[in-house]
């Protein structure tokens, strides 16, 4: 396998950022969605109103393995679609399918569709359109919002100053992939507690509407929070400080040793929680509405500078990690590494 | 392998005819797009601009082999998304591409974006987000043009008396597929004449575009003339009359035997060709746009009643098929049967 990564994959044979775009686009590649506006002549004319559009494509034995519930896949699938809908606080509207099976499975297709159209439902996302095919297992969602362009959550206004949030927990789904493949020793009831948080992810839909002309940049952690929050350093053109043993855990992960927990927090993935970024000025309005929406919300580290597109790392007694330590955690997932 | 087809599997599992859907969802599943508004609030504000959405998903081994030339291949994977397009009368916007390869081969994916981006630019088509993964080398492009809703040439518009069309010419695509396969002995010469149209199918953008007020119904030939003609009239509740003889075909097609030259035009699929509908009035409106732009139009059959939903075959001495040689023709391609 070539070391190439993801994201230098994208950069280097498909970016083009000096290319003319439509005035359509609003926002292109590079952030959780792209935004695009219906049928403007010119960018002044472009409207407010826009679709929030984003891809993903699970693929059996990558993503899922093959014995799969159909059920929670089919939740799955457009959960982590969804993730990237809340990562910009827009609002659901539809999502277009495509999938390659090897043949047609008739219980698997019933129980996958029950378990896409119960998370749809929920949310008011509509099936609008989609194609089928004989091939490996392969899943590809592309999923509509809307959002106000002015307002959209994106990546690149993090500002100097910032607290930086996180939904919920991290780490429960990478300690369930982990126990399954017995990389760690789970016992039947630990799995049983954080495996759905692998199976069944939660898009924070609610929460990223909430945080609308709350939050400065946001972004969903789905290939681990370092590498997350890395992007919107990088695009906003800042650093950051996290003090990594503040990091929410769920009371399964926290009774693992320090280094575990760390790992998996950190670096994890799977998560679809949002990291976001917001004035310390608006602490008390992020309490509500994690009290609101009865939802953790914590305060995980600063930005702190605007130059350097760092992170850095602080134990629980306020010290910077050694730099080796830090190299350490800050490797992300990479789905070509 | 069930012998469940294509179109049954997305009306049994995905299709919810009765499902409350959101205002902006102008048009769901079952035509070449779907149409949606950014941001209305109820049905009577929903704008008259809309993006016009399509997604397919190609695999090696199925819609192209694990040879295939990667330029032409990125080429053809956008094609046949933006005939989908043509197909609505939409102009081309951007796109996204999830795309799952076995590995990073730098040669390849120099190639292939070159195809893709070359006819990207050619309709000022933007790229505007993607997924890449480690998997089965599968490409699922979602396409978004922008149309207006009142005009989208859409496939429930047929109307009794209404001309049959289609552009340019059918079956080379698959003259040439069965040369490659030996079903049929091609030589070099009518090969390289033929593969071209298999290789690089040409999105009739430019004609959807002339056709809005002109054409009724329309549909792109993807799966084979009298399979997608049959969604037209399924849709429309109308029935047809089509003279099997008068199908364009190449100079290299025409020269075959006439059962094979009926077999390709009839059922080849991979044409990417648009069928379409219009009253007879607008035929010198519908000669003109072919001359303009330089593309040859053929009329071929009528919309004879609002009933049946049938296709009356009809040969080059105007006589009715027989009914057994008839339905051997009236069997569309379907992935999987």
């Amino acid at each position: 396998m070539n070391s190439i990564g993801e994201f230098d994959l994208i950069q280097r044979y498909f970016k083009r950022p000096h290319h003319s775009q439509n005035p359509e686009v609003v926002l292109g590649i590079g952030d959780d969605c792209a935004l695009l506006s219906c049928g403007a002549k010119n960018a002044n004319e472009a409207l407010d109103k826009t679709l929030a559009i984003s891809t993903d494509m699970l693929v059996e034995g990558r993503h899922f393995l093959a014995n799969a519930d159909p059920q929670l896949l089919g939740h799955k699938c457009l959960a982590v679609n969804l993730s990237d809908l809340a990562a910009m606080g827009a609002k659901p509207i539809g999502f277009t399918l495509a999938i390659a099976m090897p043949e047609v499975r008739s219980h698997w297709l019933e129980e996958f569709s029950k378990g896409l159209f119960e998370l749809a439902d929920q949310y008011g996302c509509t099936l609008i359109g989609g194609d089928t095919t004989a091939g490996p297992l392969t899943i590809s969602i592309t999923v509509f919002g809307k959002v106000n362009r002015q307002t959209a959550l994106r990546r690149d206004c993090a500002q100097v100053g910032d607290d930086i949030w996180v939904s919920h927990e991290l780490g429960d789904a990478r300690l369930a992939l982990g126990g399954l493949r017995h990389e760690w020793a789970l016992t039947d009831e630990q799995l049983a507690l954080v495996a759905p948080r692998m199976h069944a992810p939660t898009p924070r839909i609610e929460l990223g509407q909430n945080l609308l002309g709350l939050a400065h940049a946001a972004i969903d952690v789905s290939d681990g929070l370092l590498g997350d929050l890395s992007h919107i350093l990088k695009m906003s053109g800042v650093s950051a400080e996290i003090h990594i043993d503040d990091l929410p855990a769920s009371s399964t992960l926290a009774a693992q040793s320090l280094e575990l927990k760390r790992l998996c927090t950190l670096n994890g993935g799977d998560d679809y929680e949002l990291c976001f970024t917001a004035s310390p000025q608006q602490r008390e309005a992020i309490e509500a509405i994690g009290e609101k929406l009865h939802l953790r919300l914590t305060k995980i580290g600063t930005i702190t500078s605007a130059s350097s597109e760092l992170i850095s790392l602080r134990d629980r007694d306020d010290r910077v990690l050694p730099q080796e330590l830090s190299q350490q955690y800050l490797k992300s997932f990479d789905h070509f590494k």
